[in-house]
């Protein structure tokens, strides 16, 4: 069995790479619930939901978030009600949201709502939060503390980062299907998808015992999120910048060189292989870019060989 | 000034007939809370929605409640998630009841909110709820008490009724608009419209107060919902038999004969005049379908006329 760690789009698509290529039964995917925030009274996980409908087909490919074929009505009607127009709620979406309110509010957990609204869309591997309890990420800005939403969404990531806060994460429990997979003697390796590092990736890091699970772990493999130097989608390579990292696959590998065995670079990146392997970890070049189902089973399959030391 | 009592969809016609013939500063429309219910952890007004879609314009003509034009890829979706769908949003009505729950949720009123919306849509009239308190109206079936929306709309009014209670009607407070109105020295008259008698006029007619102040006020004009011996829209005729009144315009006039001065009556009722005159009231035939905006203006404007004392 891989458990996959995921945050959004770049996520998304190598799980679902990863889901094309394994058995269901064979897969886990543990998502950052550090962007939930709520909104209009409603409950709602964009990252969770991102890899959810991409697992079931209906996520729309163009914005990295929400639905295909997504229609506005609510949205216009509520900013003619003089209601919040910053974070957009498709139609259909909204369902989502006010149906895991709804469960929320009768007591299930979010790994069970997850689960629920899973089955209903037909999404066969194991989809789950990284934690039922909340663990909100705060970003300091040079206009101060922003609610993440306010920051990434309202604000576009406009103000300058200076620090980030996964607030609660040192008391948040991990999802007890997290953490049976870590657990698990069935646990091949852990692939990192190319999530944003800060953003995505370091909220589960964040949660007790996580990180220490990934060091005793077999084999722990990443992939970078950046590409000759920019990030494939989202903020990364500037929140980097801000913090003070190289914006580089070389920046990524420093960041995980603790905690993972193979980092898998693109191709632009080769040159950067000895400079990484420096460091103490093994680089891997391969075409990381998921243009399509393919590029995602792609590179999925280069993942599953180096966990499983089938690839020379 | 003209005080309207309404519920629904025959309240909602009458009450944009007298907005088309009068000042927006002539006419209070005091519409029925006892049919609002939480859904969707959402607040749902139907009968002020109905009257406030129709001022507004944007009514559903068809149906008698939502909006024109609606869509339903929220409806579609919670259903396919295993959400409830007996009773519909669409899209652009959740924006109304999304708007309303965070405003009383930030501690508006109900009639505050109210207000707010009506801007928005730019409707100028005053439309008031009849409380700000909650009065849910419950039915007593053959299948025991019913909550109001699980009968009207989930049962589609089958279960034969035998009591209806307004909860919380005697101690709950009328709206402090509908208070200055029944208290104003400017006003001219009442009209009630022709809504549903038991389950849209009752529970304003319930509320403190109310009754007397319409006994002291110098002409109460009703419009009666049944015509020749039906309903124009919805259960009046059957839940007047069910509790054994006549399901006929006399019935209407029995119905109302301590609080109402004249009653206005269809021309297919003629006949009855001089047997509702005898109960001591005036009787009125007139032409009371209202099948376009010319039909509400010409009974709104007969109404008008009446509690005016112009009308020989």
């Amino acid at each position: 069995m891989i458990l996959a760690l995921a945050g959004g789009v770049g996520g998304a698509k190598l799980a679902d790479g990863l889901a094309r290529s394994l058995d269901p039964r064979e897969l886990v995917i543990a998502v950052n619930t550090g962007d939930d925030f709520e909104h209009l009274g409603l409950r709602v996980s964009p990252d969770l939901d991102t890899v959810m409908y991409t697992l079931a087909g209906i996520a729309n490919p163009v914005t990295g978030w929400g639905q295909a074929g997504e229609s506005w009505a609510f949205m216009e009607a509520l900013e003619r009600l003089g209601g919040p127009g910053w974070f957009r709620l498709g139609d259909r979406d909204l369902a989502t949201h006010v149906e895991r309110t709804q469960r929320l509010g009768r007591g299930e957990s979010l790994s069970q709502v997850t689960r629920g609204l899973c089955e209903r869309l037909g999404v066969r591997q194991a989809l789950v939060p990284m934690s039922d309890d909340p663990v909100p990420t705060r970003v300091r800005t040079e206009a101060g503390w922003l609610d993440f939403q306010h920051y990434f969404v309202r604000e576009q990531c406009r103000p300058a980062l200076g620090a980030i806060e996964y607030q609660g994460a040192e008391s948040a429990r991990p999802s007890a299907e997290l953490r049976a997979a870590l657990d698990s003697l069935e646990l091949e390796g852990v692939v990192i998808c190319p999530s944003n590092p800060y953003l995505s990736v370091a909220p589960i890091l964040a949660l007790p015992g996580v990180s220490h699970a990934l060091q005793a772990c077999r084999t722990v493999v990443a992939v970078s999120p950046i590409v000759g130097g920019e990030a494939i989608k989202g903020p990364a390579a500037k929140i980097m910048r801000e913090l003070g990292a190289e914006p580089t696959a070389l920046g990524i590998a420093r960041y995980y060189a603790r905690l993972v065995d193979i980092l898998v670079i693109d191709r632009a990146d080769a040159a950067l292989v000895p400079e990484i392997e420096a460091l103490g970890l093994r680089a891997v070049a391969c075409d990381t870019i998921m243009r399509d189902a393919e590029g995602r089973a792609r590179l999925a399959r280069e993942c599953i060989s180096l966990v499983r030391g089938t690839r020379s």
